[in-house]
Order: structure tokens, then sequence, then C-alpha cells
């Protein structure tokens, strides 16, 4: 399965954060999010697993109880379950990738 | 599992491409490939699923025996065991992610 950027429709989250559903199949599933300055993804869970890339910006990541400064070029793996949230410090895209599907994000 | 890019140690594949291992863990791996102009990662297949970003620059995409030019921004998803293969036309970066991990990469 192969995704054009121009067919990936931008939904926006919420006011400063908007997410691109990417190529996804299988057991995977990817999704671009883009986060303006002090935009958050509260901390949250679910039952997937989560692999995610810093590509730009900076970001605090709140990982299992502890918090991180992250940036460009990081990267971080959340196991099933486990509570995760992502503050932007500087705006930047991040890619989420899951396993299995999230099928709430189709 | 949090990785800074900074420990990240970059593996050289071969002239031209370099890899560096992001995070990992359970089910799942990623991995940063940068290509210089014209280099390739021929054609191969691996029983493990794979979800691929174009963070930067342009590609000829072999994927199930179709070829496909791609560009920062395109993503594209590979079932276990089907042959593909990346040709850089432009310089630039991709992360792979897989699952389960590529344990070949360790």
């Amino acid at each position: 399965m192969y995704v054009r950027s121009e067919n990936n429709k931008k939904v926006i989250v919420t006011e400063g954060l908007s997410r691109k559903l990417l190529s996804y199949g299988g057991a995977m599933m990817s999704v671009l999010l883009e986060f303006q300055d002090g935009v958050g993804m509260p901390v949250h869970s679910h039952p997937h697993e989560q692999n995610t890339y810093i590509i730009s910006g900076v970001f605090s990541l709140t990982l299992n109880g502890k918090v991180y400064e992250i940036k460009a070029g990081d990267s971080f793996y959340v196991e099933p379950n486990i509570v995760h949230g992502l503050k932007c410090i500087k705006s930047g895209q991040v890619i989420d990738t899951f396993t299995p599907q999230r099928e709430d994000l189709l």
C-alpha cells in the first residue's frame, strides 16, 4: 500500500494540532502529527504498542510517570496501556506508528 | 523506552547509505535510513511487516513488482515476504518501522 502525501487528508484534532493518516495494513498503522507551540496531546493510554519519531521541534514527553525533554531525531517506544503524553515546546512534526492498527483513527 | 538522537550510533550499510537504530520494544522497531543520491537498497523481502515514511528526498520505490516515484511526506506499507526496494533519486531520510522486531538489526 502506497500513500501519496497529497492524498492524506489533514484532520484538525484541536486548535494547533493536526493529524494525517499515513500508510497502514495488516497489524501496522502510521500517523503524522503536527503541533504548534504550547499545544499538547494530554496523557492517555491504549492497548496498542506505539513507536514515535520526532521529525522536528521540541517536546515535553510524559512516559510512564517520567518527564523528558525531547527533540528532532529522538524516538520512544510505548508499551501497551502505558500512560503517555506530549506537550509541544517548539512547533514540529511527529510520526506515531502503532501495532495493531488504531481502528479508532480510520 | 526513550532514545536520544546523540546516543544512536550510525552504521554504514554501504557507501552513501547509513542506518540508525531508533526506539524499539515488544513487537516494534524503528530504523532511520539516510541515502545519498543514486544509492539503493536492492529489492529484498523479510517476514516482518514494514511501514515506511519518507522524511526528505525523492526515491524510486519497487513494491510487489510495481515502481513508484515517491517523495517527502509519502508513506508505504509492506506485507510480510513482499519484495521491495528503494533507489535514491535525491538524497534524503526514511523511517522504517517493523513488526515484529528485526532482530538482525540489533
